[in-house]
This record gives structure tokens, C-alpha cells and sequence, in this order.
């Protein structure tokens, strides 16, 4: 039987993450292509702990039984004042929703806003599955041109006025995939550009506690005063991203609709895992929790650049960031990186080339993403060596050939 | 600011459960309205037990780290197995797919097919939230015919003609909302017609295991010689609704397509939740427990008989489930069901009127869906009383003015 499949699923494939994911089940392979937090930071015990208590006494029938779209009521409580300890404050229960994942976070911002052919404002480059989310809704994703410390002003500016775009889409803190944090003075500059022209802006904190190094910058929601920005910030990366778990914080009217729309796709999120959420924020435990956690990914972040500096070709321009999960780099060099994947899978290393978190691939064929989160030290390093032999090696050919 | 929406949630509104929901934290309602499993059977201990497994040893890891979009690769074996005993044979992990809920199945099912303005076959009545969740597609509900023993097959073939739905929509066992179930006769026919159209059928599956009384009737998809079908059934009336997990079955381009879509929302079920019904499965307790639950769903249904026997109007003519969740009425007398509600919640009893089961809901004004699964016998016998004297009273009224 041919199936007439929906416009939108012509536009849809696998993402490259989750398709790369099917390789990583061969333990040889050493992995530069996730987004995983270090496996050594997930606390078992502790969580196990509490979805015992999840599961007893007064807990347990509404961890099983039907819960509300909107999350716990206890829980978005904590939520709150969750939020307001990361410099967004004056948050009621009316603007915030609990989400299965950040991930769902966008997906309910783009169904209650794009219609077909609708635009919105991506950076030069974003999130790829920011760019398939887009795709299921048929929206166009147009790119804004990036600076050192954030987005371009300008060409942000510009690019409103030529494309009347709902939304503009952003990740301001340890970027996916560049790893870079927008400075005060850009977010105060693109939320004012936004808000002056009724731009919504879907601001992406997944990463933004996780900083080794440098001074905190407070998330883009927390300049806004125009209630111009939906903040999505997930659990994922701090506490467990298998229990789908994340918030959105918004405007009221936007986080109703949202919650609309969640009801039609999964009713609400596990409420097992809502309470062990719970539990933890009530713990009071999980910021000295992540400060643990920061010395690994620092270990594992210096391994990255050492091994860099070490391994890979000198046309290779790379940033070297303060905290998340990414170093990003480009080839001063003819390479067509997506073409070499295959030999460097043959050399037991992956990473992810650069065209997919372009809404214009052709931007990203010299550019990979490196994740360092998930991986030893050691293992950092031999998988930096097979890909630093296997560019050099590409580079040196093709000045023999061109 | 004023938010531009996108033009589906014009067509979204919170749907009549969920709301009616918020009421049911007054201990004093007796809700007839919802659609939860009875709360004693929720088997807290046990599936407390399967959660410290899944969160002990080398389970531990796979829990609370990402996990593939399609689900866990033994949960999927489990859930062809359990597909087989259901009738269901000859499933490939590749026809599977691991979903948050039934309702997700749904929406992943119209977000593979449907564009805007395509139309869709639902049985009158049908389930609300399927309503919905087509409406966050922009397509079209076209209601079929309805007999006692299944869909009017000679109505399906006409509106196949008229309407050229990509699919039919339909709950064949003990149905949401009227709780009856389509015969093996009216299974074949109606397979045979859309197959024969290329109309995929999208069977939803629920209440099947929950038969308290009668012959045990396969799934329609035990009758699909030509991959038609698409089957999705949920763990959430016989395990636990608050852990959202349910299987999705089909052809598996189809299967792959959901899979795509599921990757653009939560990308992947609670890791915790598949393992707790992974561990469930594999124990070979769950049949026997379902067994154990019947009693009581069956207890519920009968109080509900005797009582609208004793209290409710002639008028009231309605279904005698044999398994499932509810039964639906008919008021012969033109009573608005939807405005008396109110008042009889003003009585203490809630319901939920006809009006939102139908693609035209005009059809639904005199009709009423009663849930009996989460109420005691005592307490249904005294909240069908009060419906009873209120709808009596109400039909005086009519006559007196008529």
C-alpha cells in the first residue's frame, strides 16, 4: 500500500543526532556527537530515593493516576522559585507549564504561533532540532548572523524587517552548538529590538548552569521587561534528561495556549517524574549537586582543547567555552566534513558537521560540533588524535590537488 | 502585547474532561465525567518495587540517561509479545513504537497524515479528544453512521465516496463514550471497505483487556490481512495512567513516520516509566491482576445500571457496557444537556454532555456520557439519584411548557 503521508513528513528525516546515537552502542567508538550529560553526574541513589517516596503513602495514587496538563501544582511551585534563584522572578502559577522535556518546550511554543510558511529568526548556527521541530510545522527558519558575543544587531534588525518573522529563536548561554554565552549588553539590545517590534523571543536554557568558568550572565528572560520571552530551561542536563522533565515560563496567555496544546499530544508529563522533580528542589540539594558535577565537565572541556591544540590542523578555528556541552570549529580549508564522516566513524570518533544547525546547510560544510560531556579524558584525547590525522591528512590532499 | 496565535489554536479550546477536571478536588462532587481507572487498582507496592529495579544496577544508567526515540529495545520485544497474545501476531520491532500515552499515538498517527483540510472518518459519537487533537491539524471530522454492533457500513462506503478521508478513526472495543463494542461481522466489513479504499484505519485500543461480561473479541488489527490498520493501546486503564506509556503497532513506514514526529516533540518516553512496564511485563503478573480488577469495574457498572433503572427518567435511553469505562445516554425529550450541567453540579454530580463527542455537535444535545469506574457503588447510586430527580424535574418543566 503507498501511504499519502502529510506535506510536513517531506520536510522531516531523522535528525543526524539521533541517528548517530544508533552507532554509539559500539563501545569502541568514542563519541563527540551527543548532547549527553557525563553519565558520572547522574545521582542514582539519590534519585532513586525519591521516587521511593514517590511511590508511597499519600504520593503514590497521584504518582499513578491522571494528572493535570499543567504539572503539579506543588510542583510549579518549586518551579518558581526555581526560576526566581536564576534571575527570573514575579512568576505566577499562570506562567509556568511543566514539559516533558525542553524539546516539548519548543514544539508547544511553534504549535501555538507557526502556521505554514510563517517565518521565524534562527542564529547563525542554532539547534538543529530546533530547525526539525520547524520543519514539522512548516515554518521557514531564516538566519541571523552571530558575533563573538551574541547575535548581530543589526543584521538581526534587518533581517525582522524583511521577514516579519514571529519569532526569534536563541540558546544565549553556552550556545548549542557553539558552546559561546550572548553578553548583558547584547541580550538588553536583542530584547529591546524584539519587543519594539512585537518579535517573540523563545529563549533555550538548557546548559546555563553549567558554567565552570567566568561570571554568570542572568538568562535573556530576566532583562525582559516587556514579557516578550518564553524560557524553556530543562532538567536534563542537571539532574536526568531520561525522565523528560523540563519548565516553560512565559507570558500567560502564550503558556495557556501551550498547555492547550499539550493536552493534545501527551495529556501531561510522567508524574512519576514530576515528583521525583519535586522532591529534589525540595531537597534543597540539587545546586550543590551541579557544582559537584562542574569539575568533570571542566576536566573534560581542557582535555578537549589540549588535545586540539595538540592533534588538529592549524586551519581548524575553534571556540573555547565556559561551561555546557559543545566546542564548535570551523576549517580554514576546503573540507567537506559531512563527506568524511564515514572514514572518521572508520577511525572509531564522531562528531556532527556543521550543515544541519544552519537553516542554509551550505553555511556549515567546513564547521563540526565537538561534545565533550559524555567521554574520559583518555578517550578525548585518542578520539581528538584520529580526527586531528584524518584532517590533516584531508587537508594535505587537497593542497596537493588544488 | 497582543499575541498573532497561530490559526489552529482558534480551532483549540481546553477540552470539556480536562476542565471539568479542575472541579473534582471537591471531595462532595461525584464525578461521572472523567475517564480514570479505578484508583484501588492501581498496584502501588508492586509497581513501586519494579521502580527501585529500574533505578538499581545496571538499569540504573539506562533510566535516567537518554534513551532512543523509538523506546527500549527489550520493552519493544515485551510489547510484540503482549501484541501477539491480544491477537495481534506477527509484529517486528520495526512496527512498534514505544508511546507517552495513547493520546500521543493518536497525535503521532495525524501528524504522519493530515494536512490542513484533510477529512478524517469518526464514528458518531467519538472520542472528544480525538476531536481536539484533529483540530490541532486543521483537518476535517466526518461523522459515519453508527449501529448497535458497529459502524453503519453502507454510511462508512458513502462518506469514503464523498469525504476521500485518509483515515477512519475508531474505538471498536467497549467505546469511548458510548462503551459498546463492534461485532467480528462489522470488523471484517469494515476493514474490507478501507482497505479496498486505501483509507488506513487508526483503531484505538484502551478499555479491550477491562471485558467484565461477554465473548472476547479481537482487535480489528487480528483482522487486517492488509496492513490497514494502525493499532495503539495504552497501559494507562490496565497499569497506571500517570507513567504514560502505551504501544503503538502498524505498517512500519508508518511506524517510522511517528517515530519522526515523536523525535520533534518529547523525543523519547520517560526512560523510568518503559522500564517499570518493561519489568511489569516480563513478571507475567499483569493478565492475572487485570483479572483481579474486573470485579470491581464490573460492581461499578452494575450500581450504575440499578440506579438509573430506579432514579433516571423513561426518557433516558442508554448502553449496557460489557467492559470498559462508560455509558452513554440519550434523553428522548429535548432536553440541553449542556446547560443543565451547572445544576447538577450545583447537586453535587457532574457528566459530560453529548455535545463534544460529534464531529457536529448539535447530534450530541440530549445525550450524556457517565463514567462509573472511579466512583463506589454508594457514591454512584446517590449521584445518579441526583441527576435523576434534576433531569425529571427538568422534563416537568418541558412538558408543562411544551
Amino acid at each position: 500500500m503507498e501511504f499519502n503521508f502529510s506535506s510536513r513528513m517531506s520536510l522531516m528525516n531523522g535528525t543526524a543526532t539521533r541517528e548517530i546515537f544508533k552507532l554509539l552502542s559500539r563501545p569502541e567508538i568514542i563519541s563527540f556527537a551527543g548532547g549527553l550529560p557525563a553519565s558520572e553526574c547522574l545521582l542514582t541513589e539519590k534519585l532513586a530515593r525519591f521516587a521511593a517516596e514517590a511511590l508511597s503513602g499519600a504520593d503514590a495514587k497521584r504518582a499513578l493516576q491522571y494528572g493535570t496538563t499543567e504539572g503539579f501544582a506543588d510542583l510549579r511551585r518549586e518551579l518558581i522559585n526555581y526560576l526566581d534563584a536564576a534571575g527570573i522572578g514575579n512568576q505566577t502559577p499562570e506562567n509556568v507549564l511543566v514539559v516533558s522535556g525542553g524539546q516539548q518546550g519548543i514544539d508547544l511554543v511553534l504549535k501555538s504561533f507557526i502556521d505554514k510558511g510563517d517565518s521565524v529568526l534562527v542564529e547563525n548556527p542554532t539547534y538543529l532540532a530546533f530547525l526539525q521541530i520547524l520543519n514539522s510545522y512548516e515554518g521557514i527558519a531564516r538566519g541571523v548572523d552571530a558575533t563573538d558575543d551574541g547575535l548581530d544587531l543589526d543584521d538581526l534588525e534587518k533581517k525582522i524587517r524583511l521577514y516579519g518573522p514571529k519569532i526569534l529563536y536563541c540558546v544565549p548561554t553556552f550556545s548549542n552548538p557553539t558552546g559561546k554565552t550572548y553578553s548583558a549588553a547584547n541580550r538588553r539590545g536583542l530584547i529591546e529590538i524584539c519587543a519594539r517590534h512585537g518579535v517573540i523571543i523563545l529563549e533555550d536554557d538548557p546548559y546555563g548552569r553549567l558554567r565552570f568558568k567566568g561570571e554568570h550572565i542572568p538568562p535573556l528572560k530576566s532583562f525582559d521587561a516587556s514579557d516578550t520571552v518564553v524560557y524553556v530551561s530543562s532538567f536534563s542536563k542537571i539532574m536526568s534528561p531520561g525522565l523528560r522533565v523540563a519548565v516553560a515560563a512565559g507570558p500567560k496567555e502564550i503558556i495557556r495556549k501551550m498547555a492547550i496544546g499539550k493536552q493534545g499530544t501527551d495529556l501531561h508529563t510522567s508524574n512519576l517524574s514530576q515528583l521525583i522533580t519535586l522532591k529534589y528542589l525540595q531537597s534543597g540539594e540539587l545546586a550543590a549537586d551541579i557544582q559537584k558535577s562542574l569539575p568533570i565537565y571542566k576536566l573534560r572541556k581542557d582535555a578537549m582543547m589540549s588535545a586540539i591544540d595538540r592533534y588538529m590542523p592549524e586551519e581548524f578555528i575553534h571556540t573555547d567555552p565556559d561551561g555546557g556541552l559543545f566546542v564548535w570549529g570551523r576549517f580554514n580549508a576546503p573540507l567537506n566534513v559531512k563527506e568524511l564522516l564515514p572514514e572518521a566513524v572508520e577511525q572509531n570518533a564522531v562528531y556532527i558537521s556543521g550543515g544541519v544547525f544552519y537553516a542554509d546547510p551550505a553555511l556549515g560544510r567546513s564547521a563540526i560540533r565537538l561534545n565533550y560531556s559524555n567521554e574520559s579524558p583518555e578517550r578525548i584525547e585518542r578520539g581528538i588524535a584520529a580526527l586531528g590525522n584524518l584532517f590533516k591528512k584531508k587537508i594535505a590532499e587537497a593542497k596537493r590537488n588544488g
